[in-house]
C-alpha cells in the first residue's frame, strides 16, 4: 500500500529536529533503476519555494534518481540563500548516494517565509539514507514525515498484472491545486519513455489533483512528482497506463479530502451546461470557495439562495433564469427560482452533492471540496502554520 | 444624523410581520421635492433579485419620488411571480402616496429564493405611509427596518453651510460590493441635475462601497440610491459635492465594516507598485479574500507567508524577488524575503493595516475587510440568512 509497491524502490523517513514537536521530518526515495526516467508538475503560484524553483531545473532533464522531502519549513520566500539551501541539500543526498545533485529533486513543506536548519537537515539526510529499505515500514515512515497538519499518512497503490504503482499524498490546508497540488510522490516499475511518462502524469493531475480546491489557496510549494524504475520489464501503454495512475491519484485526492483542515463534509460540485469545460471548472470553483456556500454545507442547511449567488459571481456566461440547482439529489432550483421544497434534502450526512445546470452550452466540471467549520477557524488561527 | 436630515424627505419604518421575530421590517423613504432626482447603482451579480430588475427601470428615468425597502425576504429567484410582487408593492405605494409606481424604487433584503407575504407587505406599506415624519426617530425607524445581521442601524449624515446629505445603509454578510454594495438609501437637500447627481454617485462608490470586502460574497440584491429634493435652493458644484458625498459614505462603510459578521478585527489592505489601479486592486482583494490570511488575522498571527501566497495567486504582474509586504507599521518581508522580526508586528488590536509593494508600476489600491473568526462561522452555519 505504498510508495515501495512497485519494484526498484527504497525509502525512509526519519526525525531531524527539524519539526518542533520531535515527530519525523526527513523522507527519501531513491529509484534504483534499471530507468530514471521522471515526470513532474510544480505550482502556478508565481510565489515559487526554492525546492520547486530547483526541481524544476532537475526535471527539465526528465530524469530523477532520488527525491528528498522535509516538513517543517517550506523553504519559501527565502531569497537566494534559501536556493542555495536547497542546492546544498541536493549536493548532500548526491554525495551521500553516489550519484549527482542534478538527479535530486528537492520538496519542502511548512511555515512560509523562514530558513531551514540546514545543520540538522544535512545529518537527518544522512540518517534517512542509512535507513533505506524497500518494505512496507519504509513506505509509511516517507509518508509519514512529509505530513503537516494532516492528521494521518496517504498513501495508495495500484498492483497489475506483471507492474505496479504506488504513491503518497500530503496537505490539508492551502490547498486549491492548480496544475500541481501538495507534495505528491508516485512510482511505478513499468517501463515507460518520458513523453509518455510526462502526458500521462499531467493528464491524472488534471482530473484528480486539480479538481480538489480545499480553500483557494494555491500553496508556493505544490509539487507532484512520478518516479519510473522499469523494474517490472513491463512496457506499458500510455493510455493503460494513464487510467491506471487516475486511479491511483484519485485515491490520493480522496484521502487528501477527508483529511482537510476541520473538515466535516465532503462536498461535490459538478457544473453541467457550460459554454465550455473551462467556465464550468471556474464556475464549480467560485461555489467552492464561497465561504456562504462553505458554511451553509458545515451547518448540513440546502441554502440554495446563497448557491446561486455565487454562481452569479462567477465570471461565465448563462441565463439565471434557467439555473437549475440540485442537492443531494433534490431539485431545490429550477429555471432560476424555488423547485421542490429544499427541507427534502437531507445533508445530515457527510456527503454532499451539488449539481448545477447553467443551461448555456456543452461544458462539465467537477471540484471536490469541504466545509467551513469551528475546526478550520480554530487550526488556522491558533498557530501559525 | 438620520436620512431625514435634509430638507424635503420623510420616512417611517414598521413591522409588517415579514420578520418572523416581529422586528421592523418595512421602510418607507419620501423624497417631497420640489426635485425628485435620483441616482443609482446595483450589483452586478448576474443574478439579480426582482427588485433590482425593477429599480434599474424606475432609475433609468433619472427620477425617483419614494423608496420602499423590506426586510425579511430578498425576493431574488423567486421567477416571473417575483417581478410581479416587486410591481404590485411599487403599485401600492403609488396608490398610498398619489404618485405613479415608476416613481417608486423598491429594495428587498434577506432570504434568496422564497415569495415574500404580499398580504403583510402590503399592510406594512400602508401603515408606513401613516407614519411618515421627517423627524431624528421616524430616520431610525426607517434605518431599523431593514436590518438583517446586522446589530445596530447605520446612519450618516453631513450638514453644509445651507445644504446637508443623510443616509442608511445595511450589511453583514454576503459583502463584496461590486459598482454598488448592500442597500443604502441616500438624501440629499441641495440642486443637482441628474448627470451631476450620477456621476457624484458613481465616484464616491467606487471609492467607498467598493472598497469594502466582508466576505467575497456580491449579493443578489445590492442596491444604492441618491435622491436629490433640491429643498435647500443650494446649487452645489459636482466637485464639492462629490466630496462631501464621498465623506459620507466612507462614514457609512465605515458602519458597515465594524458591524460585519463575527467581525474582531478591522483590516485595511493597500496595495501599491502595482501595473495598474485595477490589479492593485484585485492583488488585495485576494488578500482580502483568502481564507487563510483572514484567519491569521483572527489570530493576531503577521503570518506574512500567507499574504506572499495570496499575492502569488493573484492574476497580476510582478516580480516576487521584489514583493515588500508591511504590517502594522512593521517590514517583515522585504525584496520577497523575511525583512524585520514578525514578532514585531503587534497585532493584538482590533486594527490591522497591511501594505503591500509590488514595484512593478504607479497603481494604487486600499480594500477593507475583516477577520475570518467563530462568530462568521457560527452565524451562516447555525440558520439560514
Amino acid at each position: 500500500m505504498t510508495i515501495n509497491s512497485p519494484k526498484g524502490f527504497r525509502s525512509s523517513g526519519v526525525a531531524a529536529g527539524i519539526k518542533e514537536n520531535g515527530n519525523k521530518d526527513v523522507t527519501l526515495v531513491v529509484n534504483d533503476g534499471p530507468l530514471d526516467v521522471a515526470a513532474g508538475v510544480f505550482t502556478r503560484n508565481k510565489v515559487k519555494a526554492a525546492p520547486v524553483l530547483w526541481s524544476q531545473q532537475v526535471l527539465a532533464t526528465g530524469r530523477v534518481k532520488a527525491v528528498v522531502l522535509n516538513s517543517g519549513g517550506a523553504n519559501a520566500c527565502t531569497g537566494q540563500e534559501g536556493f542555495q539551501d536547497t542546492h546544498a541539500t541536493a549536493e548532500h543526498v548526491a554525495a551521500t548516494l553516489g550519484i549527482g545533485a542534478i538527479d535530486v529533486a528537492v520538496c519542502s513543506t511548512g511555515l512560509i517565509g523562514a530558513r531551514l536548519p540546514m545543520d540538522k537537515l544535512r545529518a537527518g539526510v544522512t540518517a534517512a539514507a542509512a535507513r533505506l529499505a524497500d518494505t512496507e515500514e519504509a513506505g509509511v515512515d516517507a509518508a509519514t514525515a512529509v505530513m503537516t497538519t494532516d492528521s494521518v499518512p496517504k498513501h495508495a497503490e495500484s498492483v497489475q498484472d506483471g507492474w505496479a504503482l504506488g504513491g503518497f499524498a500530503k496537505g490539508a490546508g492551502m490547498c486549491a491545486p492548480n496544475m500541481a497540488t501538495m507534495l505528491a510522490v508516485i512510482t511505478t516499475d513499468a517501463v515507460l519513455d518520458r513523453s509518455g511518462l510526462d502526458a500521462a502524469l499531467r493528464a491524472a493531475v488534471n482530473v484528480t489533483f486539480n479538481a480538489l480546491d480545499v480553500d483557494g489557496g494555491t500553496s508556493t510549494n505544490d509539487t507532484v512528482l512520478l518516479l519510473c524504475s522499469g523494474a517490472s520489464g513491463r512496457e506499458v501503454p500510455v493510455e493503460e497506463f494513464t487510467d491506471k495512475l487516475t486511479g491511483l491519484c484519485r485515491d490520493l485526492v480522496a484521502q487528501l479530502q477527508a483529511d482537510a483542515e476541520g473538515v466535516t463534509k465532503h462536498v461535490t460540485i459538478t457544473v453541467r451546461g457550460a459554454v465550455s469545460d473551462a467556465e464550468a471548472a471556474t464556475t464549480a470553483r467560485t461555489v467552492a470557495r464561497d465561504n456562504l456556500c462553505k458554511t451553509a454545507f458545515f451547518g448540513s442547511d440546502p441554502n440554495w439562495g446563497r448557491i446561486a449567488m455565487a454562481v452569479g459571481n462567477a465570471p461565465v456566461g448563462f441565463d439565471p433564469a434557467k439555473l437549475d440547482i440540485t442537492i443531494n439529489g433534490v431539485v431545490v432550483c429550477a429555471a432560476g427560482a424555488a423547485g421542490e421544497d429544499r427541507s427534502k434534502a437531507d445533508l445530515s450526512g457527510r456527503d454532499i452533492t451539488v449539481e448545477i445546470d447553467l443551461h448555456a452550452g456543452p461544458g462539465n466540471a467537477t471540484v471536490l471540496t469541504t466545509d467551513l467549520s469551528h475546526g478550520y477557524v480554530e487550526e488556522n488561527s491558533a498557530y501559525s502554520s
